[in-house]
Order: structure tokens, then sequence, then C-alpha cells
């Protein structure tokens, strides 16, 4: 079959690679439907995140099951499903407790000696602990599919922030990253019956999306200016729930600074770069929490799911670029410049 | 009046100094029957923390109200009060939230201007909003008033590490500090029900008090070996609840080291020293979160006040010197040199 590979920064190739397998009973083979490419991806992109050259990439996909290993039981050949961007057993304490990604025996798609979601078809580990099942007559859903792939990580995670910030109804929000999860957080927001939603961008196609998805407020301005703004439209206090989306120093400088104090900051950026951004004197001083990581969207996805299936939620409009598989690097490409927000790859 | 103040590092007097009166028609003066040395005053006796020369000391004491402002309601001379650390108007938004310490009109004790809680009096201001009455029958009762004073920091403070650790039923806890909050840590954590209590410390008198407040073990080895005797202790995973009551990088780097995937660090340790100790990229792969902060102590008294005049709680083993006003220039020094946990004093 054919996959996308890593080779070196800035080189990836899609290339022929060995067809997936069932190695153990609980395996499945799934072809993808609808992959797409991650903010994330971009750090192993840049080579800002080491990769073994010629290591498979992406890590959110769909598709068809194709075949189940013989310990499978809740999949069977034709499925429709869903996988998260991590694998897991669902039978330890973590997966008990909803928190997959800290399953001892789980792992990220694309790390070494795994398939990586950019390609034809993925071996899926712990089959049963692992994907969710779709509605069939999903798959014949263009637009829906391309809604649904939202739930193997960019939905979830922005959930996942929202609930580390403790956006609950009548919340004030804000959220600093006007990427895919970003505006995700901003749908997650909304969704957990926040008032008023901050989203920082400057890019006017982003924060279009971003007041789609139910931002009352944008703020164009950065940094120093930025952190006024929001004090600004908060009565000077700052906002109860922050969703930090971007990992990078400055991103959290301004998340806590925009923090009402009590209040709590959901981070998803993956933290990168030498430092921190959390100045702990000012959030001892202001009782700022701060809560969230590596989003465990497989325990998301069945209470995302139906919201998805009706229209409730609609998180596609953050998918602005689609290409087949060949294209996958030129997606990587325009990512990088910025002139696409996300890329949706139909293999 | 008499009263202790500061004049450089490790240049502590006790000496006269106008009498507290009215200046506001919401103070109140309280004569001072008990108040206390707090950990986080050795920053300012240690000279880490900057103060003017003559400022005063102190921001733990409770007494006896001797004249009332005009528009106190709530407080009549001859009433027995407990001051938490910091004074508060009660009437804010932060104030009705329960976050007393983020009142834009309140401040701190020993601040620039304000009295200290180690003299003979202090002027209160927002009495209403500030003091807390408590039974007029506690004023002759020894035992219980030393009790009672742990109301107004370290009591309260470590009921909030415990809350920012997200202790419940059940919960298995890690305490990283012996210091008095670090035991009151332990009590709070036990009041809240958890069913296991992991004391980090090496000092014998120290951790005899956290077995008495209910700690089920001690961990007396530090850095690398105390978190491997935590997660023995835990089955390999750590703790759920995890208390930092010190404040230096190296306790908050064992704070997240023993922190369970998915679970809680309360911090309430003062953040001093140039590293934060929170290594980001560890918190984010694990989910671990960080709430916590400087106490709003006014907020628990109401909650704490009944199991400690009831005597289902008792802090007063974490007082262990008691001195007059003159001694405490010595029970600093006993405190900084580890001979005393906590000073009691008696003006």
């Amino acid at each position: 079959m054919r996959a996308t590979t890593i080779h070196a920064p800035y080189d990836l190739r899609v290339e022929d690679v060995p067809d997936p397998v069932i190695k153990d009973s609980t395996d499945v083979v799934v072809r993808v439907l609808r992959a797409c490419v991650c903010g994330s991806d971009l750090w192993a992109y840049r080579g800002e995140s080491a990769r073994q050259p010629g290591q498979r990439i992406g890590h959110e996909f769909l598709g068809i099951v194709e075949e189940a290993g013989a310990d499978v039981t809740g999949f069977a050949s034709g499925d429709l499903v869903v996988a998260p961007f991590v694998w897991s057993d669902g039978t330890c304490d973590y997966c008990a407790e909803g928190l997959h990604t800290s399953c001892p025996r789980g792992g990220f798609w694309g790390s070494v000696g795994s398939d990586g979601g950019q390609g034809e078809a993925v071996r899926v580990p712990f089959a049963d602990g692992t994907l969710v099942k779709l509605p069939a007559d999903a798959a014949s859903d263009d637009h829906l599919l391309t809604a649904l792939l939202a739930l193997s990580d960019v939905l979830g995670t922005g959930h996942h922030a929202a609930l580390g910030a403790g956006v609950r109804k009548g919340s004030t929000v804000a959220v600093v990253g006007d990427g895919a999860v970003g505006l995700c957080g901003v749908l997650a927001a909304k969704r957990l019956g926040a008032d008023r939603i901050i989203a920082l961008g400057r890019h006017t196609a982003r924060t279009d999306i971003a007041r789609a998805f139910g931002a009352t407020d944008v703020v164009a301005e950065r940094g120093v200016a930025a952190e006024a703004a929001v004090r600004e439209l908060t009565g000077g206090q700052g906002a109860h729930a922050v969703i930090e989306a971007v990992g990078t120093e400055q991103s959290m400088r301004t998340a806590v600074a925009i923090t009402r104090d009590g209040g709590s900051i959901g981070y998803v950026g993956v933290p990168h770069g030498s430092g921190t951004g959390v100045d702990l004197s000012v959030m001892f001083d202001r009782n700022i929490a701060l809560r969230g990581g590596v989003a465990p969207v497989r325990a998301y996805i069945p209470e995302l799911l139906p919201d998805v299936l009706d229209g409730t939620i609609d998180p596609s409009p953050v998918f602005d670029l689609t290409v087949g598989l060949d294209g996958v690097p030129g997606g990587y490409r325009a990512m990088d410049e910025r002139t696409a927000l996300k890329v949706l790859v139909k293999p």
C-alpha cells in the first residue's frame, strides 16, 4: 500500500510500504477513508520533534474495518470506525477512568513500528479498546464524514481544553490560538454553555470560523495589547476560563495574563520551546489553576458523537484544504506557511 | 504599645510603636491574645523578601476587639475574634466568591503602613469583611485558643492545598513539606476523607505529628529516592492528590514526580527561588493539574471553625515553642535553625 513517511525535516514522501496485517488477535486493519494533518505534525515536519528516517506520520483517521483479529469482539469487517489519536487497551485502570492517554499498553500512531494515519490502511492494536463505531450510512455522507474525522483529535482536544478551563454554563471564556484546536475549543466552550467567548486571532478567515463556532468577541491584537483588550472586555478582571491551544512560552504567558483571579487555564497546546511561560508567582498570587495535557479523546467520543451526528456541532469548517495521498507533502507545506488551516486527506 | 519590627535581614526588634487607632469607620482595633510566626515570615527574616526598615511583621493573630468604628456592625468591644492573614472588604465580587485574597481593597498584615500580628494590638481595616467572631468562653481555654489561632493561616492554607489537590473520600494523598502547613495539609486531607496519606519528611518530631494528624505512611527519603518510595507505596502509579507546601523548585519537582497521571497538585508553598520546578512537558503527557496559590482562609474559617471548637480537628500540636513578645526574635531564630516547628506568641 502507499503511505506518508518522513525522512528528514521538510522531507515527506508518499511511498510503497508493506500492507498492514493482523499481528495480534486483538488487532484490526482499517482501510482509511479520511485522514488529516495536525498542527502538531508540523513539529516533526520542521524538525522540532525528532523522527527516524522513514517513520510513518499522521494520527487522525477514520475508515472501514477490513479484517479483524480472532479476539476482537466489537468490530467486524465492513464497520465504519473512527480512531482516537492514541490506541489504548480499554481494560487498564487509566482506560477505566477515561485517561486512555496514560494506558501503559497504549501508543501513538506513527511512532516507530506503528502505522500512521496518513496512508491507505492502518493496523490498529487493541481495537476493542481503541476504536469507536460510526453509523454505516455516514460513509456515504461526505460532509458528515469530514465532521466525524474531527473526533479523532481536534474536537476532543478542544473539549479537553474547555473542561480543563472549567467552562460551564454562563462562563466567560478566552481562547488563545486560532488553529483547528483553538477553534474546536470555541465550539466546545459554546457547547458547554459559555455565555461569552473571546477568540484571540488575527487571521480573518480563522476568526470568521471562530464566530461561526460561537465566539462573541475577537481580539486581533497580540501580546500586551491583547491582554489589555481582553481585560477591557471583561471589566478589568480577565476570563474565568482560558483555553491555551498553542503551546509556546508566549501563548502561555498571554493565557496567564488574561485569566481572572481564581480562574483556570485549560492547556492542550503541546509544550515546545525552552520556556514554559508559567509564571508561578503570578499564578500563586491570583490562584490561577492549570489543567490539561494530552487529551484522552477516546473518552470523549461517545459524548461528542451524537452531537456531531445530529448536526448540533459541526467542526468540519476547520478543514479548508483537501488533498489526495500524493498531495500530503503539499498539504504540510500549506499548513507550515499558514495558507491552510487544516488539511483533509482522502487517500 | 510594643510590636515586632524588621529592620534588616536577621534584625528583628520589639519596640515601642504608636498605639493603633480607628482611622476609618469600618476599622476595629484588636488587642492581640495570640499570634505566631509563619514559615513565610522567614523569607523576610532571611532577606529573601525585601522589607523596608522598621516595617511591622506577623500576619496571624486572634484577640479581643478593643474599639470598633462607627460603621462596624458585626463586632463590638469585648468580642473574641480571629483574623485571616489578609484583610478584605467582604463586599466585592471576589469576596462574594470566596476568593478574599484577590479583594482589590484587601491587604496583608505587616505591609507598609499596616500593623503586624506580632504586637500588642492591630488596627483591622474592613472589620466586618475580615474578622470572624469566636465564642467568648474560648478566651479562657488556653489549649483551644491555640488551636483556633491556626485558623488565621496554616489550617486554612492546608485545607486550600487539599482542595487544590482534589482530595476527596477515599483519596490517596501525598504531602510534600513537613512544616506547619504541610502538617495541616495532612489534617485537612484526613478531614476530607482521604484513605491513605503519605507524609514526606525526615524529622521524627514532625512526622510523629503527621501520623497523629492522620498520615498512614511516612517517607523519610528525599529527591529521587522519595519519588521511588511513594511510587512503591502506590502500586507504581503515584498519588492522585499531592499537596506541595514548600515552594521551592525541588519540592515542586518532587510533587510532579509523585503525582499519578490525571491527578492534581494543590500548591500553597509560596514560590521562591529562580526555578519553578514545573515541568510542563511531563505534566502535559500525564495530565497533571496544578491548582492552589495564596489561600483565601477567610472563606474557610466558617467551615473549619466548628470542627476546631468541638475537637474534631486539633491543629495545636504544630505550635511547639511559646514565647512572649520579647521572645519573638529568638523564636524566629529557632524556626530558622529548625529547632522549632512553629512559634506561638503570647504578647
